[in-house]
């Protein structure tokens, strides 16, 4: 089914206030959620409101907690999420970000105790509509294990780099292992095998079969040990330069693994001085890739994040797509 | 065979010279290459130059150029590298992104028309031995086709996060493909199945067979088509960053796949404030990783980076294993 923005924000205000949610907070929180889903990212979107309702509920958002700031080093500083909404938090830090590099060129805000910021991508757009350069990661759960390991101690640290083009941005959001838990029970549901491979079977095997990686929840790295390694990083570098929560104590701290809360995360800013010049890079690069010899004939070769962009504007046109259960699971919260 | 650290330094310091490189550009480039070669990463220390030799003697290296600054904003700066030595403007660049960062928190040092850095960590270790975490990249010749694709459009521009660990660091330092054109190529020498899929045959299925692969060289991204996508953000950010080439320009200007040459290059640096308390927060993400439960009883989980360390020591007390085959050729030069 499709529902339209004003119709999805304003069940969103309705139970984020119900919650307790108010201001600036519910504001920024639902305009986050809803474009989410305007995106095609239902999965950290709507699809995940409930969730975050839950962690309303039992405690692990604060809905009147604000960031503050708690060290600064000219360019680089340090912000207390005050386990906050998540979202509203990351939006802050990486604003905050951006008026550094607007000073200093550069801009990185190191954020700790925050909770789950839903759709990474969404702050590195809030980067480049303003004109810079963003780039962002957050540490997770111990989702997955490291290389050499059959479990899971390290996350899937999603990283974000998005460079301004024109009105919009080139994007690539992508979290350390294959594919998500989301992907996988999906395809596990479906009955579908997953694209490429995307764990371990209880052999030992790497498989394509999601009921088969559902009993190991041994997923794969990407790259295998170059994933791996860029997600044990991810998380030295927030866990550090936040002072807050790494992967194996954000482990330790819940009872169950959807207990994910008081993560770490990053942002930086970096200024486009000449956006004209940086397009126009930015417009050889893209149609260079589109030149390429496609593996079908016919089939484009898409630039990151473009397809995203295409979700977003048939969702302005035609009503935000969400699947009929979950509107009504939203409907009843 | 084992070469000493004076032995091989010695030997580089007076072909380098032959060459036309003197003073402190031969002295970084010489320290960079033994070093390289000491962390067991002969590919991109000794092995490879006979090939910067080639590149010196066709003028795509130019031996008496020195970086110079283009830009300032602040906490970020643009630097030309003038066609002048990889390594030694790479150092230079991240020092200088260093001290930006001592004095802003985090500085970024974005350099155009330099060349290929050798070995892309020593660059984030540089960083991490002066205090700081390091972050850097380069964009290269295009070596890999996009996702979609077949045919060679992106690079696999390597990427480098680095943590000071007490007196040494945690590293990743891995390039967007699977695997590198030598590794690749060597794999196929020997008659070894690559560990892991590497790319494609002609019939287009992914395969371990390195002679399968060398037939298309359509090398397979790591993570699909993630790595494709964190390749070409990375290329647009250097290229735009910097005001150089980007990958599809670079593979314009040479006549041959090895002619990767004029790269553009980013650095940054963010200081660790307390090192102690870094150092305690990587500890424990190690001695954690390290109570994984291995693949095979008794394997350990090494750390990112733990392998070359290793092998550092070994160099330092043992000294440093290069192929004879591999000596003859750079004693001949």
């Amino acid at each position: 089914m499709r529902v339209s923005y004003d119709e999805m924000y304003g069940v969103v205000m309705e139970k984020l206030e119900k919650y307790g949610v108010t201001g600036d907070v519910a504001v920024g929180c639902a305009q986050n959620l809803v474009e989410n889903t305007q995106y095609g990212v239902a999965s950290h979107g709507i699809n995940r409101f409930p969730r975050l309702i839950e962690m309303l509920k039992n405690g692990s958002v604060k809905p009147d907690a604000k960031p503050v700031r708690v060290g600064s080093l000219g360019a680089m500083e340090q912000w207390d999420g005050n386990l906050g909404m998540g979202n509203t938090n990351a939006a802050f830090c990486m604003d905050r970000a951006v008026e550094l590099a607007k000073e200093l060129g550069i801009g990185c805000v190191a954020l700790r105790h925050t909770n789950h910021w839903q759709r990474a991508g969404a702050f590195g757009a809030r980067a480049a509509k303003a004109g810079c350069i963003g780039i962002c990661w957050t540490n997770t759960m111990p989702n997955m294990p490291a290389w050499g390991a059959k479990d899971r101690h390290i996350g899937n640290n999603p990283l974000v780099m998005c460079v301004p083009y024109q009105d919009d941005y080139v994007m690539i959001d992508g979290a350390m292992a294959q594919f998500s838990y989301g992907a996988i029970d999906s395809a596990a549901l479906s009955g579908r095998e997953l694209p490429v491979p995307g764990g371990y079977d209880e052999q030992g095997n790497v498989t394509r079969n999601p009921a088969e990686i559902k009993k190991t929840w041994r997923v794969l790295p990407i790259g295998f040990w170059k994933g791996s390694g860029f997600a044990i990083l991810l998380d030295m570098m927030a866990a550090s330069l936040s002072g807050g929560m790494s992967v194996c104590e954000i482990g330790k701290q819940g009872a169950t693994p959807t207990d994910e809360y008081n993560l770490s995360q990053v942002f930086i800013a970096i200024q486009v001085t000449d956006k004209a010049a940086n397009d126009e890079t930015v417009r050889r690069i893209i149609a260079d890739i589109k030149s390429s010899n496609p593996v079908e004939p016919g089939l484009e070769v898409l630039y990151p994040g473009e397809r995203a962009l295409a979700a977003y504007h048939e969702s302005k046109q035609r009503g935000i797509r969400v699947e009929e259960a979950v509107w009504q699971t939203v409907l009843a919260l």
